[in-house]
């Protein structure tokens, strides 16, 4: 059985033609390509680095199994020799990149990848195919986390993610991003993060009354319970919790929180926690979840709604707003030769790239500085060696680590780059290096 | 191992915790749960059913491995009884589904399961993961289609799509909606789809010359050449296309396309058009690709560019303008019990339900009644038995079929639902044995 998520046939036809004809022309020599993104999404003053673990598995373990090389054959649309070039292909090149939980901007690489041209090629699809989704949903995490620090985060979009990967991947993606956990069962057993769960409007509608569900549900769960209130009518289900409480606690039974899934969040919130309180359930928290991301974060905090934590589902996991990053992974130099593509509007800067960061005397970024190889600037390289001839130098970085670059990385940022909405950016300079070998590749590759 | 894409783990944690409530209770009577979209996305007129197949499978297989309920145990979260309960628990169930490429519209089920109430409460997230992103993809292949009619077109959007599952059914999604292919090789050989591939712009710059990139290519695959010619100036590449292409005759190799994928593309397809014209090779096609969807395509063809055939990636995959549909899997019914719920702007219709398609003379559709099952209408009764005791009544469709299916639906659309952009709704009316029963239901559930 051909495991989808590991194939190397998960990815475009073109990919297998040009390596045929890589193959045919005897050209193996030492290609490097670069990730990058060509410009930030709307409303997105930075983005948040992430699939980099994935990537590497991916690298890694990269080989045509017997069932997929009997495809290729088997297609038609090859010579007789490809397949037993492919089951040789392994992916034996270094890798650069910049850590997970990095932030970064446009036109900076996030990952390099230096090996003999056709292993390069190959892997674009699904380098990209890893890398675009898990940025997304790790920058949207980090600008909810950015508008409610201090509040629980879960997410909850596992049912609208698009297909089992994008689930998992997101849930990964979120927790760097700075959530707290997930609701995926799945991806809290890979990835070992806090699983979160409340209960179904369904588990309510199975019982005749919703006293009964609530009470129901406490005996099954009495450690670990939240009781979802908007059914029918959220007042009267949190008076009904109120008046329930003690004979729960009887039973002990606590009630953690309650859930709001539906309406005006923050004038339900207010009364619900008005319920609470004049019932002495004080430490009962509001737990709030429909249709949210980090627009309404922002707005039902900024209206003072007593909500204690959010469950955010389908805005994060597709990244709604932004569900795809313009992003490329381009040839930058072949054979010792630097390349650049120069299409109208999708040009990019040749060579193996570096990028150096700047801060001020108060640990604020300054401006990042684009350039090649070898021209050393001051402050600090982002693209670090990761992979050398196919195997990791390192072994993977722990999630909780990942996560606390980022939230570093996000008190780093300039105020001004902490809002929702499009500002001044952030400053990236095209050292003159970088400039001088773009005009050099222009003036060899320039048609007379 | 764990697989992802079958584990039962891939759900909500509530659905683990309220299937142990439910045990506990003896809550195992039979229950209706019904999958639909509450409002469709904004430009969105109709929806086109797509992922049953996957579903159906899902279904079929659910179990719980000796490694998953390890890590029930483990979790500490629930009863030790309950570890067994869910090694015991297969789907035992009825489906009653919409064919896949059936055009649907909102408030209509697409799918509705009967079992038990543990088997159909954990199942949801799954479903609703599956079924959401391949409708989504189904429906702006179908909108692609109805703008181009007579186009090739194809799906490239791997490398963005949402993870490997995504690609995979955004692949399948896209020829169910009237798409000719995909460049993902993977889909193709799983979903028996005609792969379609070009070149990339690497492959150029890794020669040192477009024209030796140009032979090099047409001598590996001489049957099948498409020639990237947008990597420095399109209109140049172009005539070297044509200087090249006898050459190339001569060895045997017949240039089909070229393919244009930056800049203004209606512009550069006029020009190349007529230097390909000019130079003898009128049969050589146009393709194009770059950031299409279904608007850029009625633009382009608009403005009568001479464009062939299409890549379609990012924005089909993912669905771009509507990422995600304001779909629920909601609770109907409950031992014999017809239920609802209420909640603020998610109040659902209770009850079994069938919906009732008419068309006019002409076969044009006139409009769907919604009611419960038994009461009776004119029209095609859209939902139909497709599983029975947890087994498919049937074996599955060839996608070949559901794709005429669709394309049939789309031809019995009223005109006025073919375009982009919002305008007059398709009437869907509730029958009064509806409505009459979501009254008794309000009249029983309301607190007095």
């Amino acid at each position: 059985m051909i495991d989808p998520l590991k194939s190397p046939l998960l990815t475009d036809l073109y990919q297998l033609t040009m390596l045929q004809a890589y193959f045919e022309q005897g050209m193996t020599e030492t290609a490097v390509f670069e990730f990058f993104v060509r410009r930030l999404p709307p409303n997105r003053a930075f983005l948040v680095a992430a699939g980099l673990e994935q990537a590497l598995t991916f690298l890694e373990n990269l080989r045509f199994s017997d069932e997929e090389l009997d495809w290729v054959r088997a297609s038609g649309r090859f010579s007789k020799e490809f397949p037993d070039e492919l089951a040789d292909l392994r992916f034996t090149g270094e890798v650069h990149a910049m850590s997970e939980g990095t932030v970064f901007f446009a036109n900076e690489p996030i990952l390099r990848v230096t090996a003999p041209l056709p292993e390069a090629q190959l892997v674009e699809s699904r380098l990209i195919n890893i890398l675009n989704h898990q940025t997304l949903v790790a920058t949207k995490a980090a600008r909810c986390r950015l508008v409610a620090p201090g509040k629980l985060l879960v997410d909850f979009g596992m049912r609208r993610a698009h297909g089992a990967e994008a689930a998992l991947f997101a849930a990964r993606a979120s927790f760097i991003g700075g959530f707290d956990g997930t609701s995926n069962v799945l991806a809290s057993s890979m990835y070992g993060m806090p699983p979160y769960g409340t209960m179904a409007h369904s588990f309510i509608q199975a019982h005749d009354t919703e006293e009964a569900a609530f009470e129901h549900f406490g005996t099954a769960q009495p450690d670990n319970v939240t009781l979802l209130i908007d059914t029918y009518d959220t007042e009267a289900a949190a008076t009904k919790v109120m008046q329930l409480a003690p004979k729960l606690k009887a039973r002990g039974v606590t009630i953690r929180a309650v859930r709001i899934d539906s309406g005006d969040l923050a004038a339900h919130a207010k009364q619900v926690r008005a319920i609470l309180d004049a019932g002495g359930l004080k430490d009962v928290r509001i737990f709030s979840s429909g249709s949210l991301d980090e627009y309404t974060l922002a707005d039902l905090l900024g209206r003072s709604a007593p909500i204690d934590g959010f469950g955010i589902g389908t805005h994060l996991d597709t990244s709604a707003d932004a569900p795809y990053l313009d992003c490329a992974y381009k040839l930058m130099e072949y054979a010792g030769t630097p390349r650049r593509k120069r299409s109208e509007g999708k040009a990019t800067w040749p060579g193996r790239k570096q990028v150096y960061r700047r801060y001020d005397e108060n640990g604020v970024m300054t401006g990042d500085i684009l350039t090649i190889e070898g021209d050393s600037q001051t402050g600090d390289a982002l693209l670090r060696p990761v992979m050398h001839a196919g195997k990791r130098v390192a072994p993977a970085e722990s999630l909780a680590d990942i996560r606390a670059r980022c939230t570093a990385g996000l008190q780093q940022l300039p105020a001004h780059l902490k809002h929702l909405a499009n500002g001044p950016t952030y400053p990236v300079t095209i050292a003159p290096a970088l400039q001088q070998m773009a005009q050099a590749v222009d003036r060899r590759t320039t048609p007379n």
